[in-house]
């Protein structure tokens, strides 16, 4: 006879009779070559082989630049490779404050703070500043990052969600709020998923008529856009207008790391009083090291953001030609919809399979279900043969697999309109 | 006339008429020197001198070893400086997954899981863990560290705090509750403040007579105790009792991450729904190679173990000769309690500026007020003569500033015991 005792905590996990539900992940291991960026060596069934990679985010290229590696190289055999310690107990090394001054700099802020991923920034710094005071009411655009999710959640602060890139829907929830509590406006400036961007100059508004202080992730758009390749609020001339503004060192920088950028009383609390920030062992300097020589590399040349921008426009018109549907042409993350989930996987495994491309599906829940997507990253280093190579890969298995085309979409979401 | 409106949010932080209060931080910058740890150049008022650091995690001189910077510089120059992506898309390189091997092989568990640090790991892993199933009961040291109570403050589980170190005291807790709840024990091995060890074998023993699963971080033990340097629970014979094992890569491995080794079902669990995991930038390949290297090194060699442990054993007896009093012995984490804020951070600067001894102060929020302390951390790489010049100085500042002695401490404390 069994027993009838409840199962432990453990047996949740592990006992086959009372699983909780694991979604399946795999992981694609690839090896990208530093060199020879879009070319990686990934492990498929058939062996190893070599593919083009399009879904990287290092959008610039900047992990293989002759001057990052120089730099990393040099840090690991002076200081080693490891910080050895949190910033506050033996973990500050001078490269993380050049590193802090010069993104303080590129921001035209007084001050910087360094978190070790772009998560722990957004993370670690919403739960204090949305925080403090206990009564701020944050204003929150519903295609968030998860990290901004979290660090909203984490500060416990009343949250109202405005639609996305909605500035009619944010001025009524600003407007139906108490004018006296404290209030912040937290969004992105290019969109990690759908690669739009947002009205930044009539959001300043909106925070300037309601006394909102703002909170600007450029995770996307640092080092791609703007004079000095600042961000799009940079570009935009709105840079001064938002507050905060957050970034990532492993995206347009190539290495690994994330920081906020604001006024320097601002800054000195995060860093006095966040928990991801004070407990944990700060970034190895040689990381420090490869973002630094990677901003400032970035500060004077123009060529990878040029390429990058040439790149994504040949790919915008060449899948508008193919009829491949894709939710922008603001920027130079390409999100062509798939809208179901076996069939988004396909897609990738046969790019990869015999295309040697390698796009990630997007599945749920990085987006919600019913919209997966190929979320598609040209870079600076691809080629323009590149690129037509890989929009006609496309549009191949676009037709193969019967994915709807953009005017079939068009067509049966006006059908379902006419049907409302 | 001043207006009358309620100050923005802005404004709490940086209106001087309404601060939130700001605990003054400043960070001292040091450059270790690599390939002569303990030695860094630090930025003190008078400028640039050598110091001695005495505070450092990279308690074995990972940081520096050939092994470690040989492995690291060869991933930049195949890899680059970054991953490109999260785990999920396009940032699996074939070192996460060998890291990941080697973790769980050295714990003897069927997986291991990379965080981006120890932070994230405890953070990630137990808002996944503590909030699975909903109705968990947690039972956490007192003295856990921050990133342990975050993880655990996220799952919104049940949480019962039990007396640091104290069995019956658990014992008690998990006797009054719900015999059919599931139940989740979390502690750590070596205890990151104290240096003093939990009593492993009677905690595994209640969690397997009341059915808890258990989690233990081995932040500050791994590579420092137990054959082939596994861990506290390696050394006492129960790891296969300690259903998760949590470390980091960045104190005695000498790099930065972090990592969970557990059973297979509930690491694919956790690497399918930890946000902390799925929604960031994996670590670059070239920190996965330095730690893989240092743990690879660590277990076949003792050289390190032997050392520290023969640093902080003279370090111990040299401080009971000179009556200064310390929190425990059993590790090689040296707190040598001074009680008084100022008077801490008198300690450290004193040390510094006339012998080039560099020590942290440890104030709130780290330990609790009246229980500050001097954080000491002999290492590998330490001679027996610094550790003598150590205590020598650490005697003299002693005396010199009235810092009560081991001997008064225990009148006072019987004193008030009197008094009561
Ligand atoms: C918008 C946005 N913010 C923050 C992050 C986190 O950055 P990181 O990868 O450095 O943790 C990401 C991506 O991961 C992102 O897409
Ligand atoms: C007990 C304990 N757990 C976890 C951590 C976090 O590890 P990491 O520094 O890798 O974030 C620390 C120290 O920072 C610690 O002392």
């Amino acid at each position: 006879m069994e027993s009838e005792t409840m199962p432990t905590h453990l047996e949740h996990f592990t006992d086959k009779s009372t699983p909780v539900k694991v979604p399946a992940r795999e992981f694609l291991q690839i090896g990208r070559r530093a060199g020879y960026f879009p070319s990686a060596v990934a492990r498929i069934p058939e062996g190893e082989t070599e593919v083009n990679v399009w879904c990287s985010n290092d959008y610039l290229g900047m992990g293989q630049h002759p001057l990052v590696l120089a730099a990393v190289h040099d840090a690991v055999s002076k200081f080693g490779a490891g910080s050895g310690g949190s910033r506050n107990i033996g973990g500050t090394n001078r490269l993380h404050v050049e590193l802090e001054r010069e993104l303080a700099d590129w921001h035209r802020k007084d001050a910087a703070l360094l978190f070790t991923s772009g998560y722990a920034a957004n993370d670690g710094a919403l739960t204090v500043l949305a925080g403090t005071p206990a009564d701020t009411v944050v204003f929150s655009d519903a295609l968030n990052h998860a990290s901004i999710i979290d660090g909203l959640r984490h500060s416990g602060a009343t949250k109202r969600i405005f639609r996305h890139n909605d500035v009619d829907h944010l001025a009524r929830l600003l407007d139906e709020t108490d004018p006296d509590l404290p209030k912040l406006i937290v969004l992105e400036s290019v969109y990690s998923m759908s690669g739009d961007v947002a009205p930044l100059a009539e959001i300043a508004d909106l925070a300037e008529r309601f006394g909102a202080t703002t909170f600007l992730d450029e995770v996307h758009a640092i080092g791609m856009y703007g004079p000095q390749g600042a961000g799009i609020a940079a570009r935009e001339g709105v840079a001064d207008r938002f507050d905060v503004i957050m970034g990532t060192l492993a995206k347009g920088l190539g290495t690994v790391g994330g920081y906020i950028a604001g006024p320097s009383d601002l800054i000195d609390y995060v860093r006095a009083v966040s928990r991801a920030f004070v407990f944990t062992t700060s970034l190895p300097p040689a990381n420090a090291a490869g973002a630094l020589a990677a901003v400032r590399h970035l500060r004077g040349a123009e060529v990878e953001r040029r390429r990058l921008a040439e790149n994504a426009r040949l790919l915008h018109s060449l899948l508008n030609e193919a009829d491949i549907p894709f939710k922008s042409s603001d920027s130079h993350i390409v999100s062509a919809v798939v809208g179901d989930d076996a069939l988004c996987k396909r897609a990738s495994a046969r790019l990869l399979s015999r295309h040697r491309i390698y796009v990630q599906a997007i599945n749920a829940p990085s987006v919600r279900e019913g919209e997966e997507l190929l979320r598609i990253a040209p870079s600076a280093t691809h080629t323009a043969t590149d690129v037509k190579k890989f929009a006609e890969a496309l549009a191949g298995i676009w037709l193969d697999l019967g994915i709807p085309t953009a005017s079939e979409r068009k067509r049966s979401s006006s059908a379902v309109k006419e049907a409302v």
